[in-house]
């Protein structure tokens, strides 16, 4: 996806720091140290119960791609520190420009429901390269994984209606555009107006007429004449340029002409005002006329509450039209996803475990060889558990509550499992096909019927359990104490 | 920039309904007509009380490219009505594919202080070819001139301070990031750790390293001596990973390491905790051990306002890192702009005025071929008049409130004034040169200081007065009357 979009190497898509500290392990001998990373957050967005992961298909691309072109060798060649003199020297310049990416990576499937301080993608390999790409990770995952969430939140507040995406004039820049019309459509959404992301994606387009087509003609039952006369299997008409139950009036005088021509009248559009008076007043009219079928489609500053306050004050609105809201996920524009060390292997070639303390526990980082496996019963979804690869995790796993240790869960074989981070790359190589989109905008909504509904409530949701197995708890409060305790 | 970035043609990149509305228009004839349209805001972001204007240069840039592919053709023939029937007819596909850019656009610099209602740019045309550019045009002009605005905020907050922007992970993606750190440094930024920024716009890019390089190292003091070892020239140690004032302490001991060597401590930075009091003990312990030109940066999730509030409690920082906040513009992540007819030639090759009515006076547009007359005297800019450049305006023109025409103003002799909208494409041919970026940064810190201290305010800024030229006025509310009477 970003590979088709961009032409130009996006290997120096990345922070300056990566760069000076890949430097630093060159020169001291330790870039081919090996690391192991993981990209998770700490809290969900919009003061949710869950989070859909998503952007592993653009992070794929990228590493796929991954390399400096000898214009990034130049570039990097002229920057400089304090006293003017180069920051790099040549041989490392050499170094970068023969890289090849060589790193493992697993990562959970997009759209996935996923839990705070899991690990959405665990990257091994040398540290230099593992560092490298922290900021292009996280730009790519932070950013899809909030617009896909909020797409699903406002496909649980209308799970019967169509919800169309419009809101390119107001993304942040052209990709902010297209990556939030991709994300949307997998988060439950059922088409966008973004041509080029129809284009590019294969997701459905829609749309119809602006005010502006109104504004062009003397009058907008001309306007609507027009256009139904020239785009009659395409007929939503915005009836709220002057008076808006006039609109609704001059829609049906249109709507009968189509049917003499054997078409239909498929939509009026509500773009202002009061949307739950107006829609039912709408409905009522459409209805009395025999316009039954014909939708009612509504926009203006959509988000899941306002949405949610329409259905509850009995809106006659059956597709909603969302734009700014969702595409800038305007309650919460960014999702505060980190990239940690949890693991070093030393010159003996043994893994050692790392922390980053903090004086907020939350903050405090999990070490170890991560792995997540979630356990399931009939009804759906029940815990996920992470545990360290390397111990031996039996049947009968105990889990516990990283910030309450005396709640603790055994499980037993009464549950089923499954581990959610597959291998996606082998020593640089993808090992992973990346579903069609459409199985992607499936999989959401079936991982969502997974869980509780009150996982999903907007409302103080419940919260999922996410624990870690005793094992892994008990390495974590070690290495926290023994750092805690000096050095 | 756009243009750089991508390699697929953009002119899709809009609505699905400027495409449908564009087959009504060149079905009914009218597709030729020509029209103007004005792309302006109806209110300041962040509750402030002006706007940067950003963002022109990637709208020239596309404007440049502007054309129908041939791939773009044949998507735009796959798509299908309600009855599964093609949407457009192959003659319009062809008028597509051999459509020349031909509009006239006026603009407001890049950089210029921008006020409600005021049109940054002026789209003069063929009806169908302004209709297609209202998407991207806005896509482009409202995230860049967000950004802008936003930095240039931080900028009056600390006027003689380093302001780093290091958004990159948290950006709505890569061009969110992009497109960010250009308008950021526009905005009074003077680097980004963005390093694929500095390679295409030429911006200083810095950066030193994350928590990870000290976590990868045995201990504190072992990590920054090894970081100062190699990169003497570009030492600025992060103190915070395990205890901050020892972090500070084991900075200095790699500062005296470093002054031996014929370097020194450029900084020290501080990303948690208590900003005030741990900058406040740094300096005191580094101005102690006599590195008193040592910077101290600070970073986590820093905005104008927590600056401003740590710069009240006396915080002793002079390098800011700002990233989430800035690039997201997370407190309002999107500028509304709008893009409105204002104008239409009729059949007689007369220019017929148009406006959008609304219940909402703010929501009702200007018709009218606009420009914007901003006056100023000795102590800076005074106010800003929009006129319609067909009516003769006088020296002594008077300008009407439009919320309240009771209060106007007389201007003579003793103002001198320019008017802001200057030309940018005759014909479709670019006829202005875009200046570079370093004069556009400077602009905007001459734009501010031409503004009374009021308006520069964060709480309850003075509005800037911007009104309409009497005879616009007159016109507006004429049309307004006739079109309230009712058709």
């Amino acid at each position: 996806m970003i590979n088709r979009l961009y032409d130009t190497s996006l290997s120096l898509l990345t922070d300056l720091y990566q760069l000076t500290m890949a430097y630093g392990y060159w020169k001291s001998g330790k870039a081919e140290q090996e690391a192991v990373f993981n990209l998770y957050f700490r809290k969900h967005p919009f003061g949710g119960g869950f989070t859909v992961a998503c952007g592993l298909s653009s992070a794929i691309s990228y590493l796929n791609e991954y390399g400096f072109s000898k214009k990034d060798i130049r570039y990097l060649g002229t920057l400089t520190g304090s006293d003017d003199q180069p920051l790099f020297e040549e041989d490392f310049l050499e170094y970068l420009r023969n890289l090849e990416f060589k790193c493992d990576v697993e990562a959970i499937a997009e759209g996935t429901v996923v839990f705070p301080n899991e690990p959405l993608l665990r990257i091994t390999g040398p540290i230099l390269q593992c560092q490298l790409l922290e900021t292009p990770l996280l730009n790519l995952i932070n950013f899809q994984t909030l617009i896909a969430t909020k797409a699903a939140r406002m496909r649980l507040v209308a799970p019967d209606d169509a919800l169309l995406e419009f809101g390119l004039r107001r993304a942040q820049g052209p990709d902010g555009g297209m990556t939030a019309s991709r994300a949307a459509y997998i988060g439950g959404f059922d088409a966008t107006s973004n041509v080029l992301a129809g284009k590019l994606y294969g997701i459905p387009v829609k749309g119809t007429h602006a005010h502006s087509w109104v504004m062009s003609f003397d009058t907008e039952l001309e306007s609507f004449e027009t256009y139904a006369r020239y785009l009659p299997n395409n007929v939503t008409l915005l009836v709220d340029t002057y008076d808006t139950i006039q609109g609704v009036k001059n829609a049906i005088i249109v709507g009968q002409q189509l049917r003499v021509r054997g078409h239909d009248l498929g939509g009026i559009r509500l773009d202002s005002g009061d949307l739950a008076y107006l829609s039912i007043e709408a409905r009522k009219i459409l209805d009395a006329a025999g316009f039954e079928k014909t939708s009612i489609v509504a926009s203006n500053d959509l988000d899941e509450h306002i949405m949610d306050s329409l259905k509850q004050q009995g809106a006659k609105i059956n597709v909603w039209g969302v734009g700014t809201k969702l595409v800038t996920a305007y309650d919460q524009p960014a999702l505060g996803g980190v990239y940690k060390l949890a693991a070093l292997k030393n010159e003996r070639g043994e893994w050692e475990n790392k922390v980053k303390l903090s004086e907020q526990t939350i903050k405090t980082s999990t070490p170890g060889i991560q792995q997540v496996r979630r356990y399931r019963n009939d009804r759906g979804f029940v815990a996920d558990m992470i545990f360290d690869v390397r111990m031996e995790v039996s049947e009968k796993a105990t889990m516990v509550d990283p910030y309450d240790f005396t709640r603790q869960r055994r499980f037993d074989t009464r549950y089923q499992s499954e581990d959610l981070l597959k291998p996606i790359f082998r020593a640089g190589k993808q090992c992973y096909e990346i579903p069609a989109i459409e199985d992607t905008k499936q999989r959401v909504q079936h991982q969502l019927s997974q869980l509780h509904e009150g996982t999903r409530r907007f409302v103080n949701p419940h919260t999922y359990p996410v624990g870690l197995e005793k094992g892994l708890f008990d390495t974590k409060t070690a290495l926290i104490l023994k750092l805690r305790g000096g050095e």
